[in-house]
């Protein structure tokens, strides 16, 4: 049974890794924290805990934590977990970090879309980026693991397939990402206010989502030897859970629908969360909705060269905390799926 | 045609006042102010004015205000309206109140439900409630009309017949209301984040609703030489427009379902902005939004003596802008449905 | 493990006893049927399922599900459900109907209320009301349990200790709730079309919906020698999960606040799955959508001797399909919370 | 002042078309139709017509609608609206007919995409698209206007300066389109399922929807010369109104951003429902719900030369009932947004 700790357990994708953590059967959960003085009882922001469980989210010293824990998720904003990661290192222990903060590994990047040069550049090169999809072998060794983000997750999930088998052209992909309104967080704003979302649909940060580099670096990283660029309008959709994303992309010369659909079952086909539904059926969010799964359709039109992908998660899940489980289930040599059904 | 002026445009009834008096063909529009240093167009804040409209929102004096406006809308928060409505008392324009300064005549009860001390109590007794279906006569003559709150509207008009013709017990009165979120305005609140309200309800405020004493004054006044006291728990909608309010009372002995239909017959049969359905016939809120209706519906048990009435209204209307501007077309003479028809 | 088949699983109901029943760790699915001559895959119905789980809802002979089934779940229409169980009565097995088909005793309400005279009458004083607050005792011998409907578990768990410790009067209480849409099931209809519940809110059946003689029967059952009588009237929720009821209640000469929580902490305190909030604060739907909690907070005024009890529930699960499986839970000897925490 | 007839009045298109028509200051309402043989009060599909209006729909003869009307709208479904059409020709009447039947030139597209063969060809040479931002020259000596589809609209006035100025290429168009359900209209269905669609989204036909071949028709002929061809991907949003499509295109050779902002301004700077955002700024659902503007902002991406345009309208307005008066409108000589602003 693992020690586990959530650093930053009030937000979102923090209640979903309580709730997860807690009804995992090789876990213990060791701290909880907030930076807030403040306790605060689990129960209130995770309704589903048995009655009677009675874990406390508390200020902790880092200290603590790495002492007492063998797994350590965080959950923090982005470019404030580096200096916690930094600071954990030392402990040796599995660290799981939500944030974008180890994601990119071009600190250039890192620094245009987050606004900040980062502050522990050494580190960059131990971090494995989560998406086991792709880089499972190396999170089954890695003790920094930089927990993809929910729209990378969904567009790189719909597209590696077609990368991977080199079916589609690299500089013309376009991805049309709509999202539920829980992956902007708890913080307050005007584009979050109830009366202004409800019923409301819009684009935002068209093309300037911070996002960006990080689909392109491991797009491009299956791609081998090729830059892949991704178009990227995400959408804000007035629900509170899923991104679902309709992919565009040209066929290179010769490849024919057969060609597209054996490479999402040859990719797939094993994955225990990735669902393929083959070709002119495509998944809605209700289907991922509450579940860790990545769901994909595709469309082939052979006449224009064009091929359509329609990939949905849960941004809380897959997008999120699931995948963080997920990770922590690979590195540390349990079932792919523990705790993570239901 | 009249100058009309809007202190505190902003907000959602401001930008409701906007759009009902840039439509209303005996208004010319003076001013729209804001206490920001910004300007800000109203055509961000209005979807619907025509292309080529510019009316600006912007910074300006009580003085000017005062000077070049014939009716001056107030849709200022609560408690900061009453120095700006004493200060611009010298001008001698139509005053119209949209905050809950005006509304109560006891300032024992205003201390108590807002928290702060009446500055301006000699103001109090030339303020009228600006509810028409029962103070019509006096709106015509105010200077000072307090416009009142969306849930009294609701409340009060869905049980003002039964008040008046004396058909209820006045102290065993419930009201079950349920409001959309714009009630609450713009007002940043971890209440009205999106991921919080989406598909989720409760009730708030239970029995402690600074309308509660707005309620029983109306009503009280309606029962002449009687008190009415109303048990009013407030509930929020996922939803951004109307109020729907299902209340309760005690029919008195005697009382038949005849003269309950009766009563809402007589007192509503002319009013403009009233439609009664009779019994068994109950308004959702899909009929009132967007309109400065109050709709209502009601069903006599005889047997045990009840009396169920639903009222519903869309709170940024009738519940606010729209009973302001028919507070207007009464004190100025105008067909008291001007420009509030579409 | 207890060989478990639902009859009728391609409802809302019906899916939410799938998904529960798959993940229950001592249960194995022996049937799922429809009407429908149509072979469905349950994971259409069941997003969550792991990846290669392959029931099948199909067609079956109900001799083939009385051999093959220790439980027996009927998830069928009102009405439908008595000629099933009368026909699987021979095998005896452990039926739980999630119709409301057993749950009246009196057989002339159930004629006035569901407009069928019932065909079945002598199996009625074998069904056990399947609400185990209140009838644990006989649920652990009952072969043949009445699923309680949601509206009375939530109204009957609100008000329940206040009845069986005579602390209000019985003839006053008034039962104002609002539901989610799942709770009319995937029937079409105009009232359940999204174009029309959506941004709306009505209520419907005013003092005339089916389950009030449900209600009134349980809680006149708990009050010994008095009649119950409940006046109860629904609205509809523009979200898919989750009923919360206001219920107010006149407190009987003498009683004060404390003894309202004292009752509240006896009958509570060890519930697995009812959770008590103590006095001034109440729950939203969010806290036990996707629970089988029953959440319940009260607020008591002892001055004019009114008591308000805010119940909520998710419609699905303690409403209707963990509900259910509690109850097999209890009948079987199991932890009465297996399978219903993740 | 007109005399005007809606046949088929009680659809979401009819409804809207009774609001506008009933508040026109130049027209009379002479007939509103349905095929039911019974009489519905337009005031419960219309809630905000002004107390006493008693406007009815009922079973009429298309001669009697022939004779008495000067305009007739038609908002019958697609296929049944052509022989009315055909019927109502001997009348001489201004006909605006907002199903699909006469959008499309080619018969052999009208077969394949609605599955019916046309049967009334001769006809369709005589009818005008009604989008008068490309034919308001035909339009006002039109006698049978075929009213756009929503998403074309949406679609064809984001491209129109793109097209008109060839500044992007023809064969790489992707249109990723939004809508509202109220574009499905009343008719029942799982698709329009309160419980299936709410905190629900996914794309439906894709690139198989029967509007494609509307959208390519009119940007063909605004291409001169060159076809047109559009990858069309509807989605389905949570929501009741609107419709917001984000559009991909290939610029030409040389084609700057100047370029790209100087073509909307030159076409739609008069229009008076077009309103155009420039570059970086984009509509929300919000700013074109209950108004009759088609909203759009455009970025240009001169590094890789894509253009991203977003476009947004109100589906039932100028995606439907509100263009169909403006058409009337043009058509009458009156002042283009007379009855259309409020």
């Amino acid at each position: 049974v693992l020690q586990c700790s959530v650093v930053g357990a009030t937000g979102y994708t923090g209640a979903e890794l309580i709730r997860l953590l807690a009804f995992h059967p090789q876990v213990k959960i060791a701290h909880l924290t907030t930076r807030s003085e403040e306790k605060i009882k689990a129960s209130t922001l995770v309704p589903g805990l048995p009655k009677g469980t009675d874990y406390v989210i508390q200020k902790t010293s880092l200290k603590k934590i790495g002492e007492d824990s063998q797994v350590i998720f965080l959950a923090l904003p982005h470019t404030t977990a580096m200096d916690a990661v930094a600071a954990l290192r030392k402990y040796d222990r599995i660290i799981i970090d939500l944030s974008a903060d180890f994601r990119l590994t071009n600190v250039r990047d890192f620094k245009t879309w987050y606004g900040v040069s980062h502050q522990h550049k050494a580190l960059l090169k131990h971090a494995v980026y989560g998406l086991p999809e792709f880089y499972r072998h190396k999170i089954r060794q890695a003790q920094l693991i930089a927990n993809p983000g929910c729209y990378p997750t969904s567009v790189i999930l719909g597209l590696l397939p077609l990368v991977r088998e080199r079916l589609i052209e690299f500089d013309a992909i376009i991805a049309d990402c709509k999202s539920g309104t829980s992956g902007a967080g708890k913080k307050l704003s005007m584009k979050s206010h109830f009366s202004e979302v409800n019923e409301n649909f819009n684009a935002y940060k068209v093309n300037q989502h911070q996002h960006t580099p990080e689909m392109n670096q491991v797009l491009s990283d299956a791609a081998v030897r090729e830059k892949v660029s991704v178009t990227f309008v995400p959408h804000l959709l007035p629900v509170t859970r899923g991104i679902l994303s309709t992919l565009y992309a040209k066929l290179r010369q010769g490849v024919k629908a057969a060609h597209v659909l054996k490479a999402y079952e040859k990719h797939y086909h094993s994955e225990p969360f990735v669902r393929f539904y083959g070709e002119g059926s495509f998944p809605s969010l209700r289907e991922v909705q509450y579940t860790n799964f990545c769901d994909i359709g595709v469309q082939v039109n052979e006449s224009n060269g064009q091929v359509i992908v329609i990939s949905a998660i849960d941004n809380l899940l897959k997008g999120a905390s699931g995948q963080a489980v997920q990770n922590m289930n690979i590195r540390s040599g349990f079932a792919e799926d523990l705790g993570l059904l239901n």
